[in-house]
């Protein structure tokens, strides 16, 4: 007998990106990895057909919003740009999954999050794959985790207007991945690092958003064609020597060509003067490599450093950054929690 | 009738890389110009075979070295290192144009520098082309600029082991230069800027000399082939689209492109924090462009700033770093004064 679930709770993980950001939206490969901090959707069916989310718990302030089944805002209890921005993946998740699996229900959603929300940690990807899971769960839908990777991508597409492939597969499938993009759909390859990736994430305030340093990119390229397409050449090799690093265990040259790739991505005009700081100051504190992770206008940069972990975490914010410590997780999306009235 | 001159004294420029550093020594193109900034080397006939050289005036301590005949030091009344480096020019200068010119000439030389040495400023050439310039002429030697371009180069290569084209050529041609290196020797085509450069130099003491910079690039090329070739492939593709900004005279995308060159140095791991924070507070000082020049691991900086050299010297200044306004200078190396007895 199939149980009917009236609420169910999905995980996803946040992401780093490891090698070959900004390059990816260009066609050349890029490895990310999942993170052991993770964000938490809770969906409950409603009685009516009104979309309700909560989303007290990120590092913002929180928010009350409340949606009417037409798609018209009926009340918003505060209202922050940033969060804004994350309810926006999370109406759009609901909205493909509803137009996927045929669905048209009226929804409380919930959200919390463990890492700070757009800083470059794919939160917004694991927002939305997480909404698409409980999503279609509570409708008696199951997708496995190639579907709610292509949705999840398809959703940050529509909100974003550009996106790359891998924030979604990464929160889908968790564990290190190669993402080769190809014309219709990204190939995915798991990549079986021989040894763990001991990671510091350092973070700050971001200055631009994703959609904005994608322009710059673009813009850039408009600007200057033979070079940019030659600099995102560049970090496709970079990605592939980075692979056989990874595949051989070798934590020095993967650390060297963080390195490498960190000066690409500056050359590509998405540092800024305060994560270079910290690369650097990440770097002479020992770390093995060291550069800025996702979009890049601040947000966050990721150390390699096994065994100065410690040290990296304080020259980080003696340069002015928040640090974390973190693993790569081999947890894609799951259900938390099923429960039935 | 011919005047026998018995006391000649040479100068020749400084410069700047404005493009193309490091891939310049792999083949690709790349881009200097000659600054305002000159150094002067007197060469004064003696009546023994002794080599004397007074580096008094140099922005270092001074020093003064004389070489037996047979090149065995007899006496040095100080020893430092970089003025030891400095004075390896001369010596080669002298033994490159005894060799071409079968002269054989006890000299007292003094060399007086514009601006500090070893910053990447070109210094070494320009000293070597000056000596070279002078010494022949007291031998009686009128070589063309073509002629001590070339020397200039043999001498670096002697001294350094691996040199760049780059500087010797601008030392002794003046203006900027378009160089392409070929299998042989460079092929140097003079840029024709349709409007100036106002340039911003800012210096900070090295830590690394150029030896040093070109071998570690070396070995990250051999520790990531694909990727390195590919970033100096990258670096040629900027020189070519900076060339044509600058024949069109369009300094916004002059600028813009410092920028990307910027960065695929920092790819290459030859920049400092240091030389970084000097080149990001330029930039927010209203530079259109900024980036290291020469060699790196420190030295120094340009910046691109029409109407905002103050702002910029200043930003430098707060950055740590000592500025001088510049601009580039269409004298190449040329004799200053003969004096016959």
């Amino acid at each position: 007998m199939m149980i009917k679930l009236t609420k169910v709770t999905a995980s996803a993980p946040g992401k780093v990106a490891l090698f070959g950001e900004h390059a990816v939206v260009y066609g050349y490969p890029a490895m990310a990895g999942a993170i052991d901090r993770r964000v938490y959707v809770s969906v409950e069916e409603r009685s009516d057909d009104l979309i309700k989310i909560h989303a007290m718990d990120l590092s913002v302030p929180g928010i009350v919003l409340t949606i009417g089944g037409t798609g018209k805002d009926v009340a918003v209890e505060t209202d922050y740009r940033r969060i804004m921005d994350a309810v926006g993946y999370v109406r759009k998740a609901i909205e493909v999954t509803s137009n996927i699996c045929d669905l048209k229900k009226g929804v409380t959603v919930h959200i919390r999050s463990e890492m700070p929300v757009g800083a470059g940690l794919g939160t917004s990807a694991a927002v939305s794959v997480a909404t698409i899971m409980a999503y279609s769960a509570v409708g008696g839908h199951a997708l496995n985790s190639e579907e709610v990777s292509a949705l999840g991508h398809r959703v940050e597409l529509e909100v974003q207007g550009a996106a790359s492939p891998m924030d979604s597969a990464v929160a889908a499938h968790g564990g290190i991945l190669l993402i080769r993009p190809m014309l219709r759909e990204a190939s995915l390859t798991p990549v079986k690092a021989e040894l763990g990736l001991p990671l510091v994430v350092g973070y700050t305030p971001r200055e631009c958003g994703t959609g904005e340093m994608l322009r710059r990119v673009r813009n850039l390229r408009d600007a200057a064609p033979e070079s940019v397409d030659s600099i995102l050449c560049s970090i496709g090799k970079v990605v592939s020597e980075a692979d056989s690093a990874m595949r051989s265990g070798d934590l020095r040259r993967v650390g060297m060509l963080m390195n490498v790739n960190h000066g690409l991505l500056e050359s590509l005009g998405v540092s800024t003067k305060k994560i270079n700081e910290m690369v650097y100051s990440a770097r002479s504190a020992g770390a093995l490599g060291s550069k800025l992770t996702g979009a890049g206008g601040g947000g966050c940069m990721i150390s390699l450093c096994p065994d100065r972990e410690a040290e990296v975490m304080t020259a980080i914010s003696v340069a002015g950054g928040t640090a974390f410590i973190s693993s790569i997780s081999s947890r894609g999306v799951c259900i938390e929690k099923g429960e039935s009235i």
